[in-house]
């Protein structure tokens, strides 16, 4: 089977955001089922691992751009495995517009774990290297890894309680509503003279349904921002991420 | 042209609630992206509307269901143009789950606009007549319409403010976040013990980024919940649901 699976979709109205672009939460989402369908198709997808009582998880994601698909536009996304190491996996990802031609890039960082035991799991050696024969190091994916997030804010910038629609079947709140919560952050006046080019988020520990979380923002040089998303009681943080503006 | 279109879904992951069913607001956008392909391939979408200075406005809708789709399953949406009249035109749905068995049926209700002059069109004559030769009255949709809804509730429930990812290219609050608020009114362990059946909603007002909305809540016989969004500085309606819980 090709080491490269490639997605098509559609910009769909609802998913477009004030500007009629895809919004980035829409966008986490394809990724994450291209991610989900090129495994399954390979037999290292959910549904196995599960019955093995293993599960993915997501742990880090970079996702850079120059401009993203426009409401109603047809775009691609590639999605491949770079490299398989012992507790991670490096998956990448190729945003092609109507056109043809690649707007964007994205990288993702994976471990697998004991849905019973919570302990990684070997990925070079599982299921007799199933997942290293599919490494393909040589496909390029020019943007760097996502990198260490550190935020030192004091007072919170933003808070909010997970409700219903936050939360996934395994009862914690969804990996994509993290990147809404946090885009809730900027207001659309900011958003309207700023262009958002890279998106980070690395997820630390899971949120669960009626946790109020706080988010802490730095603001770096020029328009960068680091956020905390961190539990309102215990402090524990959540998730970090890092946005470049400009 | 065949006056039903039929439109394929696979339930993804991360639409899934916590109960692994699709989410109310997930299959509203579905139902919603049905109706425009349908229309935009009869010659009545709003690419062509927008050219005449025309737009679709969704005045109700109303989602009754014996189950939903779960996590991963394929479904199939049917949509098809009930009625034309002067001011408003039905628009029906029919939802099939993986094994071709209806377990839904929606209706909505919709007027068309002049973008400048916010004056209805009148349906049955624009086009040469073009939406009515669709009519398909025939084809039954065995849910009761959507009702009138009033609220009396004086103190609000719940309260949100419109960020950036409520917000649509019209820089209005889109019209399938509004159901994931107002589901949001609802914690888990309520809706782990009941089991919501039918959900309508009316459209009544346009809100903003940065509005503060209420969510007015009336309790009725049984499980029965009408809720009434209101802007919370100006009380002005902004839309009202009635969801029949059981």
């Amino acid at each position: 089977m090709e080491k490269v699976a490639t997605t098509k979709y559609v910009c769909e109205p609802f998913h477009a955001d004030f500007s009629g672009h895809i919004t980035l939460g829409v966008l986490g989402n394809h990724l994450l089922n291209c991610a989900g369908q090129h495994a399954t198709a390979r037999g290292f997808g959910m549904a196995r691992l599960n019955q093995e009582d293993h599960t993915w998880v997501l742990s880090r994601m970079a996702i850079e751009f120059e401009e993203l698909p426009r409401q109603y536009e047809q775009f691609e996304i590639d999605t491949w495995v770079e490299n398989v190491y012992r507790l991670f996996t490096d998956r990448n990802f190729a945003l092609r517009n109507c056109d043809g031609r690649i707007i964007g890039y994205a990288r993702t960082v994976w471990a697998m774990i004991g849905m019973e035991s919570r302990k990684p799991m070997d990925l070079e050696h599982l299921y007799d290297g199933l997942i290293s024969s599919y490494a393909y190091p040589e496909r390029e994916c020019p943007i760097e890894k996502p990198g260490r997030i550190k935020v030192t804010a004091k007072e919170p910038s933003g808070t909010f309680v997970a409700h219903y629609s936050d939360i996934d079947v395994n009862g914690h709140v969804n990996s994509v509503r993290y990147i809404e919560h946090v885009m809730d952050l900027f207001s659309i006046d900011y958003l309207r003279q700023h262009r958002l080019h890279r998106f980070e988020i690395a997820y630390v520990s899971e949120s669960y349904c009626g946790d109020k979380l706080h988010l802490f923002v730095d603001k770096d040089e020029d328009e960068t921002y680091s956020v905390e998303v961190r539990q309102a009681v215990t402090e524990i943080p959540v998730c970090r991420c890092k946005l470049f503006m400009s």
